[in-house]
Parts: C-alpha cells; sequence; structure tokens
C-alpha cells in the first residue's frame, strides 16, 4: 500500500534514490566490472566501442595497440617512485602485456590551483627519466588547471601507442586448461608501499614500490617463446587476483593456485596480516602474470629469471578445466578455498 | 644589509615565496606557454620530448599522428553540448589539424565519489554518441574514483591516433608571409556558451556551442589543396588569437588581420562586449584557421564554405614578413592595434 500525505490529499512522488559512483567503482574489483559492463560500454558497443574481451589495451588493425590511464595516487611521492614514474610504467606495461613494443607516449596533467611548481618540476623530471629509461619518448601533452579545490593536487594521465609484433598472439581469452601461471616478482609490493606513506606505517618503511616497465621483460619472454605465451597481465589495481578473475571469465577456464609458490615480501605479508588485506588484492606496478602452454613453461621461467626485471619469477599454478571463471587457491596442507573478487574498495588512489 | 633577530642572534633564515600554479597556467596564453617552456618541456627534450614547434599534436614515423587532451570544463552539461562530446571532437580536431584522418580514440574518467550515475551515463552516451557521429571508434579506456572533495565531479582525457596522408604537409611553422588567413566559421561561440550556461547570463541564452568534429572539413580542404595549406590550427583555448601568435612564432612571420572581416555572432560580441572580453580571445570548439597559399586561398575558401561544418568561412587577412611573432588587427578606419597575447586566465574551465 502506498502511504498518502493527508496534508495533500495525494500520493506523494515516488521517491528514487540517487544512484552514485563510489569508491568501489574504481578498486578494479567487481564493481568496476559492473561500472564497465553496465554504465560505460553500452553506448559504445558493438560498431564504436572497444573488443568485448577486456584487455589493458585495445589492437588496432596493423598490429598498432593503443591504451590510457589515469592516475590519482595518493600521496604523489611514495618511496621507490611518483606519480610521474607511475603514469609512464602504467601505460608502457598496458602496451607490453598485449605483446607490443611501446613507440610513443602523451600525458596529460590536471592541476589543483596553488599547486607548488617545485612538485611539479619533481613530477615532470620523473616523468622525463622514466621515459627516457624505458626508451619511449613523449610526443604531446596537456594541461589544465582548476581552481582551488576542485582536485587534489594534481592528476596524471598518459596515453601510449605500440605496435605488436606477428609472433606475440596473446590475449584474455587464448589462456586454455593445462597452461602454466608465472608471476614475475613479488606480489602487493606497490600497494603496500603507498599504503605506508599514506599512513605512515612505522614497519613498513623498507619497502619501496615495485614500479618499473616490463617491455622489455616481455620482449624477451615473446623472443623466446612467441606464440606458446597465451596472456599476460600486470596485477595493478586489484592486485594479482583481479586480473586472474577477468583471464578465468574470458577464457571460460579456472585458476589453481599454489598458496606456497606465491612470492609474498615478508614486509607484504606483515602489513596485510595488520590491515586485514589479502596480498592477492593488492596493487603491484613491477611483476606481470604469464599462462603459458606447459611445454613452453620451463624455459619461460628461465627466460624470466635471467632478466633483470624478473629475477624471482615463479611457477605458481595452473589453469584447469574446471570452475570456469574462478580462482582457487590451495594450502600447503592441502585444503582449497575460492579467492572472491573483491567486490568495493579495500585501497584507494593506490595509483 | 640583512635583517638580523636578536632574540635568536643570527640571521633568520633566507624567505623565498613558494612558486604556485595559478588558474593562468591553464589558460592558454602566455602562462601556459612559459609553463611548458620552462616547466613541462626541459625534462623531456631533446631525445625523448616532443618536436619544438607547438603543435595539436604529434606526428610520429610513417605518418602516425597521436594527441591528448584533458577536458575540466564547468558545467558540465551546456547548450549545444557537454564534456563528453567536447572531449571526443577535441582530440578528433587536434588529429585533423595535423591533416590526419582519426583512426581510434581513448577514453579516460576521473570521477568524485559521489557523483550521480545519471549524469555519468549522460556523459558516456554523449562520448558514444560523438565518436559514432565522428565514425571513430573508442577502443580502450580508463576509469578512477576519488574520494569526495578530491575532485570536481568529473573531468574527462581522450587521446587519439590518427593516420597522415602523404598530401597533408602542415605544421606552425610552415606558414609564410603572403598566405591567406581563412577562418572557417564564427568565434568565440563556445566559450559563450559555457559561460551562459555557468553565470546565467540571460541575454545569451540563444547561444549554443559550436563543438564539433572537423575532419571531415579538413580532409576536403587537403583533397583539394594538397601541399597549398600550410597550417591549420583550432581556435579553443586562448582563442583564434592564441593560435595565431604561435603560429607568428613558430613561424617567424607576422599578422595581419581585417577586423570587419572577422565573424563575431552578435550575441557573442555582446556577451564580450558587457563582460570586457576580447572575442579573439574567446574559445570555439567548431571552426578552424587555416593558413594558404594565396593561389589557392579561393578555392579552399569556396570548399570550406560548400561543406556542411564551414558555411560561414572567411578569408580574414594575410600572413606578412613584417613584426614576426606578431599579430596586427586592422580596423575599418584604417587604424591598426597589436592584438597582444592572453597573459592570464579570462575564462577558466571553459573546455
Amino acid at each position: 500500500m502506498t502511504a498518502v500525505d493527508p496534508a495533500q490529499g495525494r500520493c506523494p512522488a515516488p521517491h528514487r534514490e540517487v544512484e552514485r559512483i563510489t569508491l568501489g567503482h574504481g578498486s578494479g574489483g567487481q564493481l568496476s566490472a559492473e561500472l564497465l559492463r553496465d554504465v560505460l560500454l553500452p553506448p559504445l558497443t558493438p560498431a564504436t566501442g572497444p573488443a568485448a574481451v577486456p584487455e589493458d589495451a585495445a589492437v588496432l588493425d596493423g598490429g598498432l595497440v593503443t591504451s590510457t590511464d589515469a592516475f590519482v595516487v595518493s600521496p604523489l611521492f611514495f618511496p621507490g617512485g611518483d606519480i610521474g614514474a607511475l603514469a609512464v610504467h602504467g601505460t608502457v606495461n598496458d602496451l607490453a602485456m598485449m605483446g607490443a613494443t611501446p613507440l610513443a607516449l602523451t600525458v596529460a596533467y590536471i592541476l589543483e590551483e596553488g599547486f607548488p611548481l617545485d612538485d611539479l618540476r619533481r613530477v615532470v623530471a620523473s616523468v622525463g627519466a622514466a621515459a627516457s629509461a624505458a626508451g619511449v619518448p613523449v610526443v604531446s601533452g596537456d594541461t589544465k588547471v582548476v581552481p582551488r579545490g576542485a582536485a587534489d593536487g594534481l592528476f596524471v594521465v598518459t596515453s601510449g601507442i605500440g605496435r605488436r609484433p606477428p609472433a606475440a598472439r596473446v590475449s584474455a581469452a587464448f589462456a586454455r586448461p593445462g597452461d602454466a601461471v608465472l608471476l614475475s616478482g613479488p606480489i602487493g609490493v606497490h600497494g603496500v608501499a603507498v599504503l605506508a606513506a599514506r599512513e605512515s606505517l612505522g614497519f613498513t618503511s623498507e619497502i619501496a614500490s615495485d614500479t618499473r616497465p616490463l617491455h622489455r621483460l616481455v620482449a624477451a619472454v615473446i623472443d623466446t617463446a612467441g606464440g606458446a605465451v597465451h596472456t599476460m597481465r600486470d596485477p595493478t589495481r586489484g592486485g594479482v587476483d583481479h586480473g586472474r578473475h577477468e583471464i578465468a571469465g574470458a577464457a571460460g577456464i579456472g585458476v589453481e593456485i599454489a598458496q606456497e609458490t606465491l612470492p609474498v615480501p615478508p614486509a607484504v605479508a606483515a602489513a596485510c596480516d595488520l590491515l586485514g588485506l589479502d596480498p592477492l588484492h593488492v596493487a603491484g606496478e613491477g611483476c606481470l602474470v604469464a599462462f603459458v602452454a606447459p611445454r613452453a613453461a620451463r624455459e619461460v621461467l628461465a627466460v624470466m629469471r635471467a632478466h633483470p626485471d624478473g629475477r624471482q619469477a615463479a611457477l605458481v599454478g595452473e589453469a584447469v578445466a574446471d570452475h570456469p571463471g574462478r580462482v582457487v587457491l590451495r594450502t600447503p596442507l592441502g585444503a582449497t578455498r575460492f579467492v572472491e573478487m573483491l567486490v568495493g574498495e579495500q585501497l584507494p588512489r593506490i595509483c
């Protein structure tokens, strides 16, 4: 029965709660995926939208690859990096995860009125140094300024173009049952480093972000194994788990991870224990997950370990035909648990 | 002589004013140019930076063209458009100003926690409709959410890739003395429309933004005149004057404009009179300035006027060898005045 307002003698207008953006929509977890599926993609598909498979970058005709990433990390400067280096590495790595060689970057800055010019100089120097170290030129840019209070200091958006060699045929949809799941380095490092800088967690002061460009590691892997590399993903927002859920969903496979093989640095484990975080959900910015045909797994692992950006690479699990779309963690004692996809926001503004 | 603090018995630390970003740094005027020259470019040049000539987009090997643009317009919705359409058109037009055919766009959204989902749906629908109408797919994207108060609702950053046909050889540096200066449509329309929406200026309610994609007009012009088109620029931030100052500086020429030929709509003129603005400094989003070899000027003007996006095209002036780097306005009575480049911020958050 509908309540009637006696003063008006008629039904009040039906109340509709205004739906609003939450921090969880930016988490890289399930709410992000729903926002993408329900709001962002429908006006674009099919003729003018991206591919149906969620990828880190889009592949165009002729092997051109492009990607964009917005960076809103807080604080702007943290042990091991800053928003400038992170923005360069983030887009370089998105291109690399599709097997592409990055050719050029663009950078857009959104600045808050009153932002210290010296901080901007530091960030821009870091962008320049990171681009130079990665060997990828910044060819164009844009700068906007908004009034005091309309932004939080500085946001950086990078976009990039790359070209993919014919040997690189990777996609989230290409992972197959039996594939070895390789991880090129320790997980959760970037997220804990930023959190420690933000919250002044003393015990994690030894952790520096692992932010780094991964395109050279990818090139070494592709050169060696070519088509045996089915899928690559860098576990940024949402952590290692998010990428694996995306892959599991896109490829219609299950993923099984052996817990004791996961490279979780002690300081990351300690921080996660204390804060109630799952290291699988914490962002890294310097490692990648690869799904590789079993025949090539040993060789790819060796190439990764021989590379300066993959010294701590590990075989952490395999793709299976069971429980498609789900990720299972197997403990040393033989117990198993499903790893649930992060629903809301665990660590806002980590990248 | 340095003052000594008697209580301390020593010199106080030298006071240095912290330099800060001002709204003027985002104006597209002289402060923007200085920020670019003194802060943003030095860490990038020469090996990993953009070309020395200020262009709307960068040209890579093989005729690939790329560009990026951040949009922070307020309000998000205004007569004739919104931030979504503006973002698509802005990047399509930056590519077009280098003579390129746009191939693909990427879109990054930075959202404030609490932003109404229905407003996001409107913006995304507008992005989709604008991309579809322009025939350019949105192939990749990113979405970040920042806490309430850390952004003003929504910012949009678009990037694009295009390919330039060999016949299109345009650059801000290629304008020459004797070139005809053509304008494809009325000036100042977008800026006044946004300002009217923001400030609720009743008398300008009839003005709708001229935001539109210009790549088809550019293709028609290049098809006709090819190498006779030396330079194109769309007069967005900083207005028509800013683009002409950039061109004059890059090409080492002077520019003379005949005031009575400038297509200034009456409502734009009225708003500028009232607000003390110079229409030459007010952004448009739907017209372009072209420097064309004199032999081809008449033909290009005819092509523009025959095109739906250039019906009000006009010959407004010429490039001269005198007063290099400066723009002179000639009044109907024969008087002349130098048009000074906008120094600070005239209209913040117009795009």
